[in-house]
């Protein structure tokens, strides 16, 4: 999931707190003058043609949501290859692998891209490249940030860096959709490395590398049922249809009014039911998102959706004959994704900051809904990244990214100056 | 397929029809005044115990649309084991036996029942017996009638009957749904029995044995898939989502005005679309029939519903972003079933009522959309029998039938009547 959400907000929040900023932690000038960073920084440039062809191996393994292994296996594979000693596949599938530092294993940084697309099974993921831009579902979403986290550790090892903290590379799983972000619940509340974890990055699509996610939108999921009588399309014509009320239920909540600041938005993603054309359908459903940038919001916005959905299934009981039986609607949590704000003093935050002013941009600051919000809502430090190059239309099969090689090195050395920061150089 | 429709229309029809069916076919007073056929009806009162535990087992094999081949091997095995030589599985997928008789292969008569159900792959088959009555997805539709022409082929060889035509048993594929008639259409147009089917008799799934079959309704099946930029759920919401589209035009098309006389019925039966709960879908669609029993209002009412397609699609454009794309929808033609009408007068029809009014029941006549609908189409001598005993629920997951001997019996015996009076007894 990417998507960046109040840079308008953002800009006034920068500029409130670059007073703060300037107070950069201490370790950013120390670390980014440090010539194995430069090495570091070099070597992924001169390895780009290399990143740009593991972007394309990543993405044509298909990893649909609960279908993450095949892609899982390579990745882990991939990470060996690299150096990564300690590569292991969890219990909830996530590969991990621990890059050793300096010190005795505390603190831990752990640094995550996501294994998992939005789409499914047997959706065409060839990569089709025109000039510098790349064209898959889910080359951008977040096949580019997986390859980026194996340049980073190939940079390191080139420039001989040695860190003081543990780093935690993690290509984990269920970021998507149905997945409501299980690899993250697993990783910090069940895992080998839960409470160990000090700190968190998580890895966007794409991005030129100036902004940081620094709030975790909310969510909650659902899906919405209706269930009838069911019946013969023409011998039992007039009964009530679980299909029109889902087309009621559906055409409502399109109308839903949601306010645009704090953002709130709503979405019916997949839909189904019905066994044959010729039959009244004995059930049909939708599966809904809605999220907002606030609690109160989101909760407004659930409230009033639950009551269309009533709405929908009671209008379809006065609309057509109840004989054999009402339509009945289940509206069920599936998903639930918590909010999570880091506080714009945080270190995390600052040495963020510091790192992108000295790469020359300006940083923003957005809220978003994606791996953090796990670390966030718990209180542990964390923020997600921009992974470089541009980007667009991901979530659909239009998908595509540009790799044109002065953007794209510079977001990757800007992400691997803020992990070198956080994690110190020896 | 089984609903019956114009009961009222019906008995003004017959009662119009009667000085007609007066004037008997000759051959049903001799046929059912025979012994043989009096030593047929007896043997079928006394092996209703093995006809109901054929039900069973022929309802316990799934056959989903185009998934009917493990259903049509063990029917074939069954025909075999039932005595019937020369048993195939044609091209289509139809199971064909010929049971000869005394003439030269001319003329053959047909009598089908369809392997198919409306129940996709998965749904639970297993029969549950409450005293006489049986409950399963397709223990009526068609399962009893297909347990039936077991049950003629076996009475007729312990009666040691011969025909004067040669009869052909069928258990045939695509009468529901998406088969749309595929079975019938290779048998009458392409199959090695085209051109020598004189009559046709497909049997019903259950009912008491005085209603016949004489006209089918026309139906039109469509695919309408409503098409868009997609995106994702939160950062492109606002943009034109293809599931608005389809709620609206479910909507709309639950209001179509359609007249009750002639009867004209639509349904949407199977939606689908999309690919994960947190990405607007590019693609929304729905499976829609249409039914008359006039071709003048079939097509009034496909304009209008063609129509609303339309208006949703440009509604969705309006009320929503475009900046990516615009909702674009296509209204496929997915199924196509003929009209087709048997005179009154027809000795096919005659025959049959005067079977039906020998034992002791007044015949009302109807019209469905049955497999009947092809050879009518093509002029030829067609019609549909009910199969016997009780039921309800057909096309759902509470289907039933009830197997209450005296009626089941009957209900056989009067299709025996009708098809032995048509082939004649040597």
């Amino acid at each position: 999931m990417f998507t960046k959400i109040g840079r308008n907000v953002a800009v006034g929040f920068v500029l409130s707190c670059v007073t703060t900023v300037a107070q950069d932690p201490s370790s950013v000038p120390r670390v980014l003058t440090n010539p194995k960073f430069h090495a570091a920084a070099d070597f992924v440039e001169k390895d780009h043609d290399r990143f740009v062809r593991e972007i394309v191996q990543i993405t044509e393994i298909e990893a649909p949501p609960f279908k993450e292994e095949k892609r899982a296996k390579a990745f882990a594979e991939m990470l060996r290859q690299n150096g990564l000693t300690d590569v292991q596949i969890d219990a909830e599938g996530n590969v991990i692998g621990v890059r050793k530092g300096a010190g005795d294993g505390q603190p831990i940084i752990a640094i995550a891209a996501h294994l998992d697309t939005v789409f499914p099974e047997g959706t065409n993921v060839k990569v089709r490249r025109e000039g510098t831009k790349l064209f898959a579902p889910g080359v951008g979403d977040d096949s580019r940030a997986l390859a980026v986290l194996l340049e980073m550790i190939r940079a390191m090892d080139a420039a001989k860096i040695q860190t003081a903290s543990d780093i935690l590379f993690i290509g984990n799983v269920g970021e998507e959709g149905p997945g409501d972000l299980r690899g993250m619940k697993y990783l910090f509340q069940k895992g080998p490395y839960k409470d160990k974890i000090k700190m968190f990055i998580s890895l966007d699509p794409y991005g030129l590398g100036n902004d940081v996610t620094t709030g975790g939108v909310g969510s909650k999921r659902f899906k919405v049922t209706f269930r009838g009588p069911g019946g013969h399309s023409f011998g039992s014509f007039g009964l009530v249809s679980p299909a029109y009320a889902l087309g009621n239920a559906m055409l409502k909540l399109s109308k839903m009014q949601v306010p645009s600041r704090p953002k709130t938005t709503f979405n019916v993603g997949v839909i189904g039911g019905g066994t044959s054309v010729n039959s009244i359908p004995f059930e049909s459903w939708m599966d809904v998102d809605i999220r907002s940038e606030t609690k109160e919001e989101l909760n407004k916005a659930v409230d009033t959706f639950t009551r269309l959905m009533r709405d929908a299934g009671d209008e379809e009981n006065r609309a057509r004959a109840t004989s054999q039986g009402k339509i009945e609607v289940e509206v069920k949590l599936i998903g639930d994704r918590p909010f999570g704000q880091i506080p714009a003093g945080a270190p995390i935050v600052r040495t963020a900051a510091a790192v992108i002013q000295t790469f020359g941009f300006t940083p923003t600051f957005g809220m978003s809904s994606t791996d953090s919000n796990i670390p966030m809502s718990m209180g542990i430090p964390a923020i997600t990244l921009e992974s470089g190059g541009t980007g667009s239309r991901n979530h659909t099969l239009d998908e595509w990214i540009d790799v044109e090689k002065t953007a794209s090195v510079k977001g990757i050395n800007i992400a691997l100056g803020i992990l070198l920061a956080l994690a110190d150089v020896q």
